[in-house]
């Protein structure tokens, strides 16, 4: 199924708009909250759905994890569970990536073929080929399915990444050519080259010459600096077709964020979020705030003043303190809950900034409050 | 301050009424859902307040443990932080035990003056005694208080029982002279005696001559049968005034507690719900449900048909299975606010069952569902 973009607005390279999927729209840009196993870690689906930015904005898209799900509980187990949707009760539309992040991250046997790794599991030996993607996704049954692609960790040799460009491209054509559920399921090819922009171009080219449903960045976030990061995405998102929408996989740290929009960027996933909560890392205008620091043992504000998250409503930083620092699983959730709000705002801050044509003076205040040494409470 | 029982039915000896405390009401029979250190495990305060039976019936009155929160946080640092109900977020009453139970089950060294444990957070050397229990109470300022008491494992020798009914009385003594907030925060006596009747009538006469505002029965669901604990039960309440609260400490098995609202018992407390929940073992009118079982793993159905839980409106067997086999932390909260709302309804169900006059039926209903070889779908 086509994932048409329909631009409502630009800003620059930036642009604002709405993506249609089989199971709903979504607002561009946006933020995929990241349900690895079927759940966002520690924070039921329903209130993930639940949360409003001030505006009634929410997360209208959620990503899952194929390597987790393909091994536990299997995609035909969730097949038969109604697929992805009705499995983990998301209302909305869903993504799932292709398995190949969490493989490579594992050190593979990489052949023309695909990937053999280990399960993590119980280390059954599993090759993930292209077709074995298509067809796990499939099964799953997501809006959006990823190619299976090779993902270097940076910085890697010019020839090495040359070659993942290759297969890449080779193994795109292969899940093109397995693909079944052409009516209501996407397809999105994935872009690599590291950051060398003349292979970005080049292999943003090849893939769009492929044609898929969408575009997707990947191999970026991956051991580079953002000021690597940057010309990269710049690089292929000057030769993407317009009217699909560009996705920066694995990328959600607010500058990193703000600076790809305003490179043309549309959809970002990211564990961060919720990642830094269950470490007691706050996300705030101000930038971090470490929670299981002494000074908020006996403090009676919120995280953040003004904050209309369902934490903040509710509950004082002594508190979160305190649960925090006797590992009381509420702390992850609480911190959690925080946490995506405040990107769901940030989200919902770069939308209308880019409609209203001030993304410049929003990428300044992200860039003041997280830059090192910027005016964040803690590091 | 006086926790007035007004009673508004009786069935034999079992009742219902209302429980005036400080921060509010609560309609008895009533369970306490247990917010170890100051939440409910795995579930957020804000969860276990918006819990609502199809009734409308909610939990009034929250239980913490002093143990944990004197030493994690401090009860000075709760009482800076507004108390007990500001901290943790919980809008209604709320009860703390003295810390004796926790204590007890460390092995402490005990003397007349107190019992003397080591901290199981930094191992410190710690002497609670009945006045240090009223003092962290009183600055955690719950709604209710209870006696520092001494509390013996059973089966235990006579003479143990006896010196530990002395020991109580003595303690209950000091406590009730320690005692500085008269007026706005009620104290429990607790009535110990094991399982001999003779005792504990002996020893819940002694208690209410003290005169508290409110009678807990201790000591009773640590290594006895219940049929050995239902006649204690008994032979206490007997001697205990109509006017006020009767309290069956850390008791919530569902056949347990509808035997004791028999037997004239008003409040429960008990982690059974939540510690079955993280286990993955569910509470249905069926018995208990082993959601890890494999038969669950293609289920398409809630825990329980016709269950109005958050959990089981929303999610079904085959997905919690997957959560609980994958270790996810989503699945302790949605198992737990199951169990929690199973629990909600069954006193909700005792409470309507004295009014009505058929509690003996519903005792019925309890023990065929509950009893060894009843129809319950899982051990």
């Amino acid at each position: 199924m086509i994932a048409e973009l329909v631009v409502e607005a630009t800003d620059g390279a930036a642009r604002t708009g709405v993506l249609h999927l089989a199971r709903g729209q979504v607002a561009t840009p946006a933020f995929m909250p990241v349900a690895t196993r079927g759940t966002v870690r520690a924070v039921p689906t329903h209130d993930v759905a639940a949360l409003r930015a001030p505006s009634g904005a929410r997360f209208e898209v959620l990503l899952a994890n194929t390597y987790h799900l393909m091994l536990r509980p299997g995609a035909s187990t969730v097949a038969e569970l109604g697929g992805l949707g009705d499995f983990s009760g998301w209302p909305g539309p869903m993504l799932t990536d292709s398995g190949g992040y969490q493989v490579f991250s594992l050190g593979p046997d990489v052949s023309d073929d695909g990937a053999e790794f280990a399960s993590t599991y119980d280390g059954t030996r599993v090759l993930l080929t292209p077709e074995l993607a298509v067809r796990t996704q499939e099964l799953l049954g997501a809006d959006v399915q990823m190619v299976l692609d090779v993902c270097p960790a940076l910085p890697a040799p010019p020839e090495v990444l040359r070659r993942a460009v290759e297969t890449t491209e080779a193994w795109a054509r292969r899940a093109l050519g397995a693909r079944t559920r052409i009516h209501d399921q996407s397809m999105f090819g994935i872009v690599q080259g590291g950051v060398d922009p003349d292979l970005r171009r080049e292999a943003a080219e090849r893939t769009v010459a492929l044609g898929f449903d969408g575009y997707a960045l990947g191999g970026l976030s991956v051991g580079e600096s953002r000021d690597e990061m940057l010309p990269a995405i710049e690089a292929a998102v000057a030769v993407l077709p317009v009217d699909r929408p560009r996705y920066l996989m694995g990328v959600g740290d607010p500058v990193s964020m703000v600076e790809a929009v305003a490179r043309g960027v549309d959809l970002f996933d990211c564990v961060l979020p919720t990642r830094l909560a269950r470490h007691g890392t706050l996300l705030t205008d101000a930038g971090r705030l470490n929670i299981r620091r002494a000074e908020f043992a006996r403090d009676r504000g919120p995280i953040e003043d003004g904050c209309g998250c369902p934490t903040c409503s509710r509950y004082e930083r002594g508190y979160l303190r305190h649960l925090v620092s006797v590992d009381e699983q509420s702390a992850a959730t609480l911190c959690s809950l925080h946490n995506l709000w405040w990107v769901l705002r940030l989200v919902e801050r770069i939308r209308s900034a880019v409609a209203a044509g001030t993304l410049d003076g929003l990428r300044r205040t992200i860039a003041a409050a997280w830059a090192p040494g910027g005016p964040s409470p803690s590091g």
